[in-house]
Order: C-alpha cells, then sequence, then structure tokens
C-alpha cells in the first residue's frame, strides 16, 4: 500500500428528518447570515424550502436566496453567487439539492475569498487559499460531492469543464436523508448509478498500486449500486433500498476506496467532461457510454483486474465478460452506452477530442491519451 | 438503513517514515509540552522513542516521560499518568505504542480535565466534558483506538474492565506505519487478527437493522484480515501485506462498518473483558475462545447472517460451516479456542459469570445474557 493522508471531517447527518437539523448545525459554528442555493423551484413546490428556512429562522439565521443552478452548472451563475455573497455579507453558502448546486456552492464560497476571477481557481492560476464555510442538504445522490473537497464546473464561453479541490471545499455538514431523493426521475437515477460506478472504476482498473483491500470494498460498493438500482427501478419507495444507494454514493468518492491506491487517474471522467461541455449532457449519461468503450479499448492493460472485476462484480470468469456485462446492465437499465442515444454524431468527435486535449491535460494524463487514442476510444461507442 | 451521524476528524498519516511528522502535527495544533506514554523499553532499544523526540524537539516541543503501560492497562496507571500531566502542565498526550498505551492516553486526556477520580468516567457517574488533545504513533494494530473514540482500562482493585467513549478522545492525528509493526510477535499477530475480527462480528451478527452495503464492508476486512494475517505468519516482512492488515483494522471499528446499522450489542467483549480483567489473558486470545461458543449459542438467532458469513468468508454453505471454518483458522494460526489454553478451569466459571454481570449491565444487555446464558456460551469453550 502507498503512504496516504486521510482527513475528511466533515459532519454527515444520514437519514429522515436530518434537514430539520440544519438550522442547529449553522447555529453552532457560529452562522448569522447564509446565502442558501438551489437549482429548479421544485423544492418550493414539495415544502423542502419552507422546512430549511423555518429552521434557519428558528435559530435567528437571516438567509439570501440564489435559485435557478442548473446541471452541468455554469461559471456565470458562481459568479452571480459571489456578487450576492459579498453583497449581503453572508458568512456561509448552503447548498439544498444534488451535486450540481453542491459544485456551484464550492465555487462560491471559494470565489468569495479571492480576489481575481473565480475561474481563475479552476484553471490553475492560483490556488484556493481560503473558502467560506459550506453546508449541503442533498437531493441527489451520486456525485459524492457531500463528502469530498472537489468541485467541478463549466465555463459557458470557453467550454471548459475543470475541477477545484481544496480541504476548505469540504462541506463542514452534509444532511443525506434518502426520503427526499424519491422524488428523482428514473433518468437520473440511471444517470446517478453510472456516475457512482465510474467513481470507483477509475481508481480499480488504473491504479499502479492497487491493493486488494481497496478493491474489495470498491466491489462490494459497486455490488451494492447494481442491486439497488434494480430494487429502485421496481420500487422508487423503497427507503432501504434508496439508503444504501446513497451511502454508497458517498462512500465511493470520499477518500475510503482510493486511500492507499496510487498512481491512478481519471480518463473516464477526462473523456466525458467534453461531452458534458460541449452537448450538456448529463454527466452520468456521458459517463455510461464512455466507460464500457474505455473499458475495451484498456482490457490488455490490466486484464487481472478486469478478471476480478467478472468474478466479483458479476460471478463470471472471462475479463471480457465482465465488461459486457456492464455494458448489458446500462443497456437494461436505460442508460446510454452509445454516442448517438447522446445526441452526439461521428462527425462531432474531432470537436470532442479536441476538448478532451484541455481535461487531459489538467489531470496530468495526455501523454497516454493522445487525441489519436480518445478517437480510438470513442469509436468504439459510436 | 437506520438513521445516523457519522463524523470522524481524526487525520490518519499512513506509510513508512511517517513519525517524523508528529512534532510538525503538533506545532500545527500549537502544542507546546507534551506527556509521551509507551509501554515497554523496547521503543528506546529499537530507536523510535529517539526518533520521535528529536521530531519533537526539532519544532521547540518540550517532553515529559510516562513509560511502562501494560497490556490490559490498569486505572492505577491512569491516574499516575494524571498526576504527572498536571505537575508538568503539559498541553497534549502523546501515545506511542499499541491499543493499551493509546487507551491509557485517552484515560489520562480525560482524566486531566476533570476533577475528580478517573474511575468515575469508566462507571458512568458523570460524562467526559473535555480532554486534553491526544495524538498517537501506532506500533501494533489490533483495537482500532487510533481512529474511534473510545478506550477501556481495567480497574486493578475491582477487576472490572470498562469503557469510555466521547468525541474529545478522537485522536487529533493518528500515524500508522506499518514498518513499525514487523517486530510484532507471532502471539500478538494473531491475537490482533481475532481482536479485528470481533470488532467485526459484534454488529454484524447482532444488529436488528444490519444493511446489506455494512455486510459486504465487514466480509472485505474479514477476508482482508484472514489473508494478510496468513502472509505475515510466513512472511512477517511483507509489507503490502501488514500495510493492509493495518488499514483493514483501522476501518473495523472507526464507524464505517456499522453507521446505519442499528440494536446492535458487544456480547463477546463483554464476556472477554472479564477474562482479561480477572486472568490477564491477552484481548485477543480470550476473543477467539469466546467467539466460537458464542456463535454457536447464537446461531439460531440469526441464522441468514450466518450463512452469508460461511458463503462470503469461507466459501461455504451451511451456517454452522462458517462458525466451523473460524475456530478451525483460529486453531490453525495458534490463537486458543478452548478456556484451558488460557489457563481457566472449568471451576473458576463462576467468578467470570459473575464478572460478566457488570459488563453486560455496562453494554445494556443483561436482559439477554443473564448468568445462565453466558456460563451456557462459556461452558462451550471449555
Amino acid at each position: 500500500m502507498e503512504n496516504f493522508t486521510y482527513h475528511n471531517p466533515t459532519k454527515i447527518e444520514f437519514g429522515t428528518g436530518k434537514e430539520k437539523l440544519i438550522g442547529q448545525h449553522l447555529l453552532e459554528h457560529g452562522i448569522k447570515k447564509v446565502l442558501l442555493c438551489y437549482g429548479s423551484e421544485r423544492i418550493k413546490q414539495e415544502g423542502l424550502f419552507d422546512l430549511v428556512s423555518q429552521s434557519l429562522t428558528d435559530k435567528g439565521i437571516a438567509l439570501v436566496e440564489l435559485g435557478g443552478i442548473v446541471s452541468n452548472p455554469v461559471i456565470s451563475k458562481v459568479r452571480e453567487g459571489i456578487t450576492l455573497a459579498r453583497a449581503h455579507q453572508v458568512d456561509a453558502i448552503l447548498s439544498v439539492g444534488g451535486g450540481s448546486v453542491l459544485d456551484s456552492v464550492k465555487a462560491i464560497a471559494a470565489g468569495v475569498c479571492y480576489d481575481g476571477d473565480v475561474w481563475d481557481l479552476f484553471v490553475g492560476k492560483t490556488g484556493i487559499k481560503a473558502a467560506l464555510p459550506l453546508f449541503a442538504i442533498l437531493t441527489l445522490a451520486a456525485t459524492g460531492s457531500e463528502m469530498n473537497p472537489g468541485a467541478v464546473a463549466t465555463n459557458d464561453e470557453t467550454k471548459e469543464k475543470l475541477l477545484i479541490s481544496a480541504p476548505s471545499l469540504l462541506p463542514r455538514v452534509s444532511i443525506v436523508n434518502p426520503a427526499l431523493m424519491q422524488g428523482v426521475s428514473r433518468d437520473y437515477l440511471v444517470y446517478s448509478a453510472s456516475d457512482v460506478i465510474a467513481h470507483l472504476i477509475e481508481s480499480y482498473f488504473t491504479a499502479a498500486v492497487q491493493p486488494k483491500l481497496q478493491s474489495r470494498l470498491i466491489e462490494s460498493l459497486i455490488c451494492t449500486i447494481i442491486e439497488t438500482t434494480e430494487t429502485l427501478l421496481t420500487n422508487p419507495a423503497d427507503y432501504d433500498a434508496r439508503s444504501q444507494f446513497a451511502w454508497a454514493a458517498t462512500l465511493a468518492l470520499n477518500g475510503l476506496t482510493f486511500s492507499g491506491a496510487a498512481g491512478f487517474s481519471y480518463p473516464n471522467h477526462a473523456i466525458e467532461h467534453s461531452l458534458s461541455a460541449l452537448f450538456n449532457v448529463p454527466h452520468g449519461a456521458g459517463l455510461s457510454v464512455v466507460m464500457p468503450a474505455w473499458m475495451k479499448w484498456y482490457l490488455d492493460r490490466n486484464k487481472p483486474q478486469f478478471e476480478r472485476f467478472a468474478t466479483y462484480v458479476f460471478g463470471l470468469e472471462a475479463p471480457e465478460a465482465g465488461i459486457a456485462a456492464l455494458e448489458d446492465w446500462f443497456n437494461k437499465i436505460g442508460t446510454p452506452t452509445r454516442l448517438s442515444q447522446l445526441g452526439v454524431a461521428e462527425t462531432d468527435l474531432p470537436a470532442v477530442v479536441d476538448n478532451v486535449q484541455i481535461n487531459v491535460h489538467a489531470f496530468g494524463i495526455a501523454n497516454i491519451y493522445t487525441p489519436e487514442v480518445v478517437t480510438d476510444i470513442l469509436k468504439r461507442a459510436v
């Protein structure tokens, strides 16, 4: 196992009714005025907004609203949030929504504490030295952002989708109530399953040092996602399946599965981010297209691990069979596996390949993922 | 899944050479004078003491020493530590050793901040309201104390072995360098394996709510412990096995495996603590005697989970076969499975059963573990 530092001080409040604790948690952190960020107006129609604002009011905490954050969140909206946060001198940011809202909140929290334009932090012009405290109430389980220090946003002018990460971007408290996720659409459920599996397989297959302990934990989480997704497709109200899905999604990217692994990278994310940036496809939908294609290309580079995957996830023997089984499963649950299903034509590939070069440079894997290689991978998904 | 709060802010520094960072970490926490606690003089002979004290001196941190902490740590030694910490007005406690030293350090840290006798905290006369910051350099992986808020100590007068737990007893930083564990004796390696497995099976079998996700994680950790113990018995210098063993031991009791489970208890620990308290047997050796006996008694109360255990840990079908396989494995690696191997005779049982009543009351399971039941369980280990 490789040397590592593990430090994840985010407090998770998991379970039904936990959103009512938000006022108390903000109070304990000395927060007096908060910028509450959300996506669609659904949280108002469904009563969550009122419940949260009541919890804040009860503790004497003022709130400023920023709604309308879209999935594949854009930096222009982040800038709007930074301006608002400064104008109202809030002392914390609260996300009520899924990964897109939370990622935007992280960018706002960092941007408020930075003098220049927030996009500088994404392109690595400077490091993140400080951020406002941030808190989350999660309404969609997928990105793991609720217990990690990362955030992704798209520059709507340049069409770059890039990542920031800093310890100060770990939420102080994240509230994960699976019951709030029952309204997630069938489509977004299966995209979420794909996203979580993508988080789990990147280090699993690419790590130069991949201890068996970590492989076992990853297989446990993948099996849980597969099983609970199937249950939820049949019965969306199954709270136990919803909760195991949600907790597996959190554990999939909170450091647990890759601490001790080394020399791994995120090629599937690097490629998918370009599909989202250029065609605004749901991240998980893009990933279920990229993953089987990438796996077929990568197979010979780590055959023993693909054999493990086939055996421990699908009970199959041949390494190729595991890849086929995953692709079949994506087809079965109804998340795309072909570029055409995303509305991306073969003639679009050069533009995608070009955009991917931005990401593979940012991820430090441009030496492997040359334009030729990325073309080779994507052609397998035509 | 049951509602839960997960919050584990301990920073883990894992890997070779990490002990050299101790001075820096204490400095970052503003520590100026530390009580350094250890067990035998081995850490001096092997150079670890010099290395640690150099790291502290380099950062201008003064140290006061307390050596001679024994396994199955006693409260009289804790009192000595409290007196010393107060006399020298240290502002933190540092454990250099295994779980016994660390548990003593936790008790000292809490005791310094309490006006009465420290044993009051163990018998629940009052809660733990504050503790000095505490830090650890681990030299034996077993108890998981490096990333949890619990500590166990024995009252050497009353022969009670009891537990304290409080968030303030989570180490600020724990340094886990598997290379420091290469000198662990063959006996203590197998006792440690037994201890870790005991931590994993208590909630696994006894929980009223035991989600499959958590069962899978637990099985992953048990399989890792079994596999790496066998490797280490053949080749104690195998760093990779040593590191997977150590990290599995940490994860086994840091909250990961039982968050979301509910209605579980620690009957094996409740029974074993009396063997340690009365006969000073190594905790892990006591546990490998108690576990198979308890499992045989408990089998009919949760047969499906014993079937899971047989299947996913040992690749067997019958629930009884899993228990037999674990007992066989304990015999194979050389940790005791019979009371006689611990020097406990059948005529000693009434005294043990009597002492166990203290623990089952403390654990809140006295209604199930009556003297008759505990006798029944222990007779299976004669």
